[in-house]
């Protein structure tokens, strides 16, 4: 039986706790939050207890802890955890600096725990099983690949203003994604980007609707475009040409109902958000977390896919202030 | 130079005449309509001769006849051709009646003229391709078939009086499929059927709505499914299963745009009517014959194949009439 | 909190036990198996008692049962259930014979207590949403319904040969469907099958493929087919054409991945089978039932709809067997 | 009646003559090609006469020309029909040189003469309704335009050498659909390509796999990959995003037919190449010429839309060779 405790119990810790309820061999044990009374609903359904996140750590009832919390926290929890011995399953970005990502990388090698960051959309059964394939030799060697990602509506611009920027906030998703689908790191960032949704978003300094081209050092390229809004709902596509032919993954709809009427045939909306359309993503990336920090195997992605994403974030950022690719 | 001799101009003969422009070797010489306005924009075009029907079959200068005529003329253009020698080509149905269909038959195999019964779809590149891997063993012994036809809205009521009644007027294309894809003759007929889309259809003793399930000997099912009405456009598909798996040919779209809004994703409404949907089978049909005639090469379908398409209907006919099955 | 006697702890019993995992409100007490052994799993993640299916219907600490177990066993446990009080939700069929269905009807309606029977086809969100669609009036009048179903790959024969055959086993789900879509009864049933997918089928005296035609009192029209064999998965479709439009619900793929070589484009299988396939469909119509029990609200498909089912598997059979339509 | 002088009788030239068999008032009056037999089946079939070019654009007989003879001679033969008073319909791009194109603009507009440049897939139905319904507003202002063309396999070497670059010679016509689809001029163009496909392609100063991105003056973002491979066929698709929703067109297929197996759900290859996927926009913009150039009216596209699709390909080629963003 491996004993978790939880930090934080906000809309994404409830997730893990519902995927933890379906495993054999997994509890929660200890639970945290700001605000202790999000915690209580877990607490109800499990018997596990709440106390601080400083406890949990401490508790000799908690072998691993998933940190689920604001990312301004991560830097500290990391290092507790670290030090107290546990596995860390961290929620994405691990932070949004670059160099305190290094500091963290320090300390999780110094003390060897177990460390996933939690890159889900690489669980999506759908983009698992398209990325499989292509490193089963399906479509010989890859030569260009296209991400899409738009939001259904953008964030309050509160959230955008201490997002950390469209790239570090929302591609960062995508920036993994490119790396774990080319299967090798990007060389030159180059970024576009505008305020078309919101002019907010721009006043706030940030952009709504971004695209990236990326080249890697076989000559790959990778275009990414990223959107605030989509009427139809969360988009969520990848295509991977190769020299052999193609593989790509759509969407999922709300059902599989088609109507056809004078005005043609029409289906439903792609599922609302990321709560619908990764549900399986989240519960199998945990499984694997679970499963490689009982038995001491790799972990992948590791904290060191997590720096690599946020350079990557950064590179963008930088090249949308001064139209010029950057090199990586 | 194979010689055409085109009986009939209206919007079929108009077709064939179109068809006959593209091909090699191939010219019309001679043009016949009851209403001789009819031809005189194929004669401009092709430089054809117009003149009576008796005289483009006694013509020298014609070495097939395209019978395009109404069907009660079938009969006699077909012994009056088949005396000349010509190849023949003639619309379906053959005739209304089985009994005047085996006097063609005999007439034909007595004179030895080549003959094609036009049923175009099986020409349609999709149904062709969809039989062809059948044939090829694609998915095995074949099990069930489905097939589904719809025109975009009923033909008027006076058309309706005089058509012989939808299993001889518009299922018989889909008797002949059903031949075609199960590569048997079917042992039993059991018919359903209603006025639903419009009463006065009823009242002129005839259905709008029709379902028929047919049985071979090997034991193979195959359904079939009419209708006057298809809000989306003209509705054409066949599905086949098969022990090795399914095989499916379905609509052609008016083109291939995508929406996507709020209320989901949408596509364009099918190829309005037969002459859209079936353009190239009409003109892969008369390829076919003319390659055919020219050669002296078998050809299908043939009148057999007319036959045998008019007995299905008249059996499904009688079995909506007496609400049982009727063996063939 | 409505506290739950569950009888039955196979499969089907394993699935409805998640289901109330994931309820508020709802919890397993009381647990009865043939072989207790089945039992633990589900006790040792509930805290529930294990204990014989008379017990569990006299146990103070359940308000409802979930009737799970063979169906040879559902007469008595629904006689024993109803006079108990308890709130019965039955897996279909309610029994293989229509004079014990009614039976069960009868000491239902002396005791009034709430019964579902387990249709949970009518609960899955594709065909679900397409009813609601169909009663709000988006295609008019239904005129015509093609429902298809097919499973993976055949029974063990022995399963085939105590289980009523293909119309009482497979097609029943496609009956309350037929009902569920057309929203009206069947008046007649025509049937015809044989034993293509495997010959032992037929020497047990059952058919592996079979296709029904329904009629209306309306002249709407169902066709249904059914095969225990679909190497691509399990495959699940309805479609239905009314006065204004279609609406169909396909399958659920096993994934959105697409790729494209030299010999087109291809897609995944569909979900296997009915437990990936159904899973939504078993937790809401399980939801739904918790609803209406606790509330005392009407409950559909009820005890009735299981009769009628019944009633028209019974009538496809014995056409089968004469050759020859019956009325219902 | 519009008599039109073909000059070239190659490939192109020969669908030209096809489209033109098909429309009335308009006929083929005179043929010249540097082969002269290349000419004769048209002939032929047309009754035209075969002279040389300079003998067509002077012949009275001719009231438009068709130039369909390689790039380089574009540019005189463009000066010779201008300065004769022809209306010139021509093959892209209309010269290799932008100052040439300049040439030919001035010429053009001092003689007054109807000018089309041949980007034909500004005329393919799907296209062509998908840009129809933007300008309709269906989708609100465009954000976000995404261009796929992917040859089936690369051209010779010898071909390659001679192209201008792949920027010049395929992704022109992804430059004019940029502007088309964008409704405004691209004001930065960013390039990156790599030799993945042939390495002589390299050697050749060439590449074969290729993206760019483009801003225009609102913020629109257009990002556009080429390669000159594709194993499933030629690749032509556009996405379109706007504020209100999404419009994409995707591939014509060869056929309807699907099929399902063990391994999934398979369908056809799209269309194999150009002449396929684009037959219907070849005959429409040349009918769209022909009726502009008979009535005196406006047409589209024009020489200065040729114009500044080679600006856009001149500053992604430059853009490739610096590895930075280009102004235009």
């Amino acid at each position: 039986m491996l004993n978790i405790g939880l930090l934080g119990c906000g809309r994404i810790g409830q997730v893990h706790a519902l995927s933890i309820a379906r495993m054999d061999d997994v509890r929660i044990t200890a639970l945290a939050d700001a605000f202790p009374e999000a915690a209580t609903g877990i607490a109800a359904k499990t018997g596990a207890k709440i106390m601080s996140a400083d406890e949990v750590i401490a508790s000799p009832d908690v072998d691993a802890v998933i940190i689920a919390t604001p990312t301004d926290t991560h830097y500290d929890l990391i290092h507790a955890a670290a030090r107290a011995g546990k596995a860390i399953f961290c929620e994405k970005p691990v932070d949004l600096s670059a160099d305190r990502i290094r500091d963290c990388i320090k300390i999780v090698t110094e003390t060897g725990v177990p460390f996933m960051t939690a890159f889900n959309r690489r669980f999506d059964p759908n983009f698992a099983t398209l990325q499989a394939r292509i490193r089963a030799g399906e479509i010989g060697s890859v030569e260009l690949v296209t991400i899409l990602s738009r939001d259904p509506s953008p964030p309050p611009i509160s959230y955008i203003e201490r997002s950390g920027g469209i790239f570090r906030d929302m591609m960062i998703h995508d920036f993994d994604m490119a790396r774990f689908l080319l299967g090798e790191d990007a060389v030159t960032v180059f970024a576009v980007g505008a305020a078309l949704v919101d002019p907010a978003i721009g006043t706030a300094g940030d952009v709504d609707t971004a695209a990236v081209t990326l080249t890697t050092a076989s000559g790959a390229i990778c275009q990414i475009t990223n959107s605030r809004r989509a009427t139809y709902g969360y988009d969520q596509r990848v295509e991977v040409h190769g020299a052999g032919g193609m593989l790509r993954a759509g969407n999922v709809l709300e059902n599989t109902v088609e109507s056809a009427t004078g005005a043609g045939f029409a289906t439903a909306p792609t599922q609302h958000f990321f709560l619908e359309r990764y549900e399986a993503a989240y519960r199998i990336e945990l499984t694997q977390f679970m499963e490689a920090a009982s038995k001491g195997a790799a972990i992948s992605p590791n904290i060191h896919d997590g720096l690599a994403a946020q350079l990557m974030a950064d590179a963008a950022a930088q090249s949308l202030e001064t139209g010029l690719p950057v090199s990586l």
